[in-house]
């Protein structure tokens, strides 16, 4: 399996908005396992995607699904930046699909 | 809903058999909705855990639950110590219990 827990920063005040775009695509993604969207509880415009799929190789093939780069498209003014990026390799747990 | 993402550093070794202790008692833990324990594939003894619970109540219930309560004591002597625990407030995504 492969994972990444990333976070990101909303413009000031758009972080439910960026939110609600990031899971209007989250539906439908091939050997997606797990894709959680959540509010960091203490810094206000932050938030952490933590994803989990059957392999690298599906990660990339979602990027180009059509749901995917509108929501890209959509979401890209309503980031302030990247905070971190971490890749991990999963080893199980609950509430993974498939 | 209520989540968290964690990192431990295993003692040096002993990472394998420490997520073996993890994911034995991540099973039947009432108002889980997510947990996964994954290696950090950068860092030899890293793991990370994200979790999304019902709320907070249930983590902290989780916490005095027999299969937890043995799998801390086995898993305290493995672990070298905590470097990050952030407290999310989830709000959806694909792959959640429940």
């Amino acid at each position: 399996m492969f994972g990444l827990i990333g976070k990101m920063r909303a413009q000031p005040g758009q972080r439910d908005a960026l939110i609600a775009i990031l899971l209007e695509s989250t539906g439908g993604m091939p050997g997606c396992l797990s894709y959680v969207v959540a509010r960091d509880e203490g810094e206000e415009d932050a938030i952490w995607i933590t994803e989990v799929w059957d392999g690298e190789d599906s990660h990339k093939a979602s990027l180009s699904l059509p749901q995917v780069q509108a929501a890209i498209a959509r979401a890209r003014p309503l980031i302030a930046g990247f905070d971190s990026r971490i890749r991990t390799v999963p080893a199980g747990g609950a509430g993974l699909a498939g």
